[in-house]
């Protein structure tokens, strides 16, 4: 039910994708080649993912979400393809791809992932949405600011700063929570949006956003030393061999498995008091921890 | 009058960028300071003076011109960084300054010209700014365009493509008309927004408008090859040395002094035609091509 439910909300915001890429005027076939290629090929799609089950779940009519799941789906596939830069974690491989940068060259891997932020808030403020133009307006806020300074860019320096440092587990679980958090938040966030819920709903779904968005992490540390290249489709070991800090490097690899354990319950424990069907989403938690790519 | 009121909104938007950097949540001191040091040091804010004065010629309220001129600034900063980038132009030197990678490291600068990106949107999308939800929107619709792969960004590209090669004015036209020419144009269509004005006034405007982004260019070039590398604020004759393709290089020295001169006609054709006091915007036009920085 889940995996069937994840491939198709993974084909429709990819099918959306495609379209408004195709559609965009042609300046240089290149530069969209690579708009392609970082934004479309393969991937979980996590984040449009909960844009479109926690819209489901509040009844939102999921046509009004293609833009949101798009644009955050955009931000996500430029902030890969920027990290990826040799002057960032200078990756060769990314979803068993050669990432843009090799598979174009550095300057077009810069300006696709700057083209690719640009896109999302093109695609995120296009006013035939369903939503009141004031709905879009908060959504192009809220992806704005958990994209930026206050969020995932905000994340991503505290993350280069990190590297070959050791630091305390508070350092990293704001790193992540800004990195990786952000985003996952924003995704629930923009679903919120969509269905105007109240208050007392939008603080549970957020408290179930940020518990999974830092377990979604703490799997990935752990993953980078139980998954195998082959699964992962990038280099196994590659965050221990940056020297980065990890949980299973901080806590050991139980205590980071009890940690995603224990995220994961306090998601599920912010879920069952929605007065939602929310079997789907808290399926979608328990996975978070127990898949192996 | 021009000069001075250059300076006077000049000194408006970088008032109001440094309250909004000042105030984001600090979660990296070395990216904030990036991007301030991206942002905020010296530069002669073209676009932010567009919005405002033709915002105020069109009669609208200043205040609800802020976040428009900020976030323009923002993109145009960004851009700046990026280009710099070893990658890219591989510059050193920016207005006197160290541009970002030299001044703290190319991560950083990488970082710096992504949050300022996503600094512009939340900058624009702030709903407090005294224009309607759709009005907002639309500003968000029209800078998200003008930056991506449509505009700015597809600009960079054909430019990349361009450098060591000869090409013909056709496509150093729409090379300049995207890179620089499409935020110029932002600048007067978010202008334009504020006030609601109507399609024929638009029109001119946007002919206005087109006609001095594209004189900005030309004459851009035309300094690269008379102005000093002191006045210039970086080396002189970078352009030509690093084999671009330029407009005195296609036209000779004389033809494009003469195609920025024919283009600020156009562009004071356009504005005579319009029912506003017009005398600031035609000085501006004429200080285009006679400025020497």
């Amino acid at each position: 039910m889940l995996l069937k439910t994840i491939e198709h909300y993974q084909h429709r915001v990819d099918t959306h994708l495609t379209k408004v890429i195709d559609e965009l005027t042609t300046t240089d076939e290149q530069l969209k080649a690579a708009m392609k290629h970082g934004a479309l090929l393969g991937g979980k799609r996590i984040r449009p993912f909960l844009v479109y089950a926690v819209g489901d779940m509040l009844g939102v009519d999921l046509n009004k979400l293609d833009p949101a799941a798009a644009a955050i789906e955009c931000i996500h596939a430029y902030s890969l393809i920027h990290d990826d830069l040799p002057a960032m974690d200078d990756d060769n491989l990314r979803r068993g791809l050669p990432t843009v940068h090799i598979a174009f060259d550095e300057a077009t891997a810069i300006l696709t992932g700057d083209a690719l932020q640009s896109l999302a808030f093109d695609i995120i403020s296009e006013p035939t949405s369903g939503l009141s133009a004031k709905q879009s307006l908060s959504m192009v806020k809220v992806l704005a600011s958990s994209a930026g300074y206050n969020g995932m860019c905000g994340g991503q320096a505290i993350d280069l700063k990190s590297t070959n440092k050791k630091i305390d587990l508070a350092t990293l679980t704001q790193l992540h929570s800004l990195k990786t958090g952000a985003l996952i938040r924003c995704a629930v966030e923009l679903a919120i949006i969509a269905a105007e819920t109240n208050d007392d709903e939008r603080h549970r779904l957020l408290d179930f956003a940020d518990a999974v968005g830092l377990a979604f992490q703490v799997q990935d540390d752990v993953l980078d030393i139980t998954g195998s290249t082959e699964e992962l489709g990038k280099p196994q070991g590659s965050d221990t061999n940056a020297n980065k800090s990890t949980y299973p490097k901080l806590l050991g690899l139980a205590g980071a498995q009890q940690t995603a354990h224990t995220l994961i319950q306090d998601a599920l424990s912010a879920l069952a008091k929605l007065p939602y069907n929310s079997q789907l989403i808290a399926e979608f938690a328990r996975y978070i921890i127990e898949r192996k790519v």
